[in-house]
């Protein structure tokens, strides 16, 4: 089985500049990490953009969408930035592609000892091979529906939407 | 949906002894490892022991197997050592149980900076929330059948054994 | 023998607000550290503040100096953001105390992996033991003169000036 | 002022290796560790040998001492394992060279999270620029004279030998 990754920056992927003192973004760590988790999936990584989700407009939007669309795979993990990782997901079930689509990200910058990015990685690639075609919000070690989810700004954790709401 | 997890040692627990200089095992880092990975999925996280794999008894696979069979809950994701991973997947096998369960690990001690275990925790809860019954090896960002995997000793990896051999 | 720490906030002390994804200050690492680092010398910590020092007024300076004119230590370690450390130093040096005093950062946050900090403050606790009393800025592994050192802001390091400049 | 340095190997270099799941000694760390410090102070840094300080023998000892001898640089910092960092540092006391020669070490590996191995480089960098002639011992973020200093194996903390014990 091979997956598709593709890259869109996020918190994940930021780093610290030491002149300025400032969050940037300069490369992925994606290959690294998989490399560091020793995974053997195999694995097509395309940088699509690297930047933080708030700045994403549709033009982006449609941008990772036609890539989904046009790759070979059928199952595809995007790295996203948390603020608007659910819009991008809502944005990408409008296609109703027959794929398997799952966004994740991090809180905390892989780069920083706290960082959360490591371990959503993991289980993005573990949903990402087993779930149906739709698509999925991972985080917080769960797999969300697109029309299901919701990030809490307060806690920074990503909750599911009661049918009922 | 609740997960149980175990926990029975192995390398992914291991800790540096700054007195005599050698590995050994304290406590399991499992807790801290969900709250780093900002988990919001239910678990029940109990110890059974903490013991490199190599010395892991027939008793000590018994006493994990009748865990599995009475906890309440039906996936099931325990953290062993590499090298007899395998071996207690199969004991497991025999008790065909109708549970997810998933035995997950690490090749470098997770205290260590490029330590694999966040990775394969991650992907481990991935994978158990969405397999079918059965056992399997989550290892390298890929879930093996339990009768199909094999610990390649000289590259450190898990491989599948293909139908033929 | 005694030495007096007074933190100031600087890179060193950086966070990751996962919130909002902005750097801030917390708490200073400083006991951490020190811990980290199995320091068994007489140590008093005091935080004075928690600023950027491109934030750092004339009014912070004097409270800095005030602190050091008055405590009983004569050895002084001081943490403080690199951007003005250096007018830190000349503003301490105006006092001519009989004191030794060491001002020491670092370029990356303490808790990013790739941080110079922890390697500064065991280098500037050596040089505070052991210089003669006067001011210095303590960085890339040196003991700079407060009146002959300057910040190379496009390198991020520290550089002798020399006497004919 | 430019400062040499011998690597001996001990704990400060350990890696595990994943294979066995033993801790050894590949390549030291030194470079990397006074890249990651900016560390812009003039170093010839040369590995001796890679063992573990309680498998060195009077031939090893000699060979450190001659290299300190002949060397061009009055300044010497020495990476060392700690269990017998008193000792070496005793034999090399009875060369009584008119150089300044530091023993460092840690007591956990530098590619473990909480290694002080980092503090500790720093600190000897620190104090090898600006002591006297003589052989010391820089551990704990102090420097001990070589025959007043012993390592205590129950706290695995260096100590100060009083004059009336």
């Amino acid at each position: 089985m091979s997956i598709r990754v593709f890259v869109t920056g996020g918190t994940f992927d930021k780093e610290y500049d030491e002149i300025n003192g400032k969050l940037y973004f300069k490369d992925t760590h994606l290959k690294e990490m998989f490399q560091t988790g020793r995974c053997t999936v195999g694995l097509e990584i395309r940088t699509l953009m690297m930047i933080d989700s708030l700045d994403m407009t549709e033009t982006d939007r449609e941008l990772i969408a036609k890539n989904c669309q046009r790759c070979g795979e059928d199952r595809i993990l995007i790295t996203h930035g948390t603020d608007t990782m659910v819009e991008t997901a809502a944005y990408l079930a409008t296609y109703k592609m027959p794929k398997t689509i799952v966004l994740t990200g991090a809180m905390i910058p892989y780069k920083f000892g706290s960082s959360d990015g490591f371990f959503n990685l993991g289980s993005a690639l573990g949903f990402v091979q087993c779930l149906d075609p739709g698509v999925y919000v991972v985080m917080n070690g769960r797999a969300f529906d697109w029309n299901r989810v919701r990030k809490n700004r307060k806690t920074g954790t990503f909750e599911e939407i009661k049918s009922d709401e």
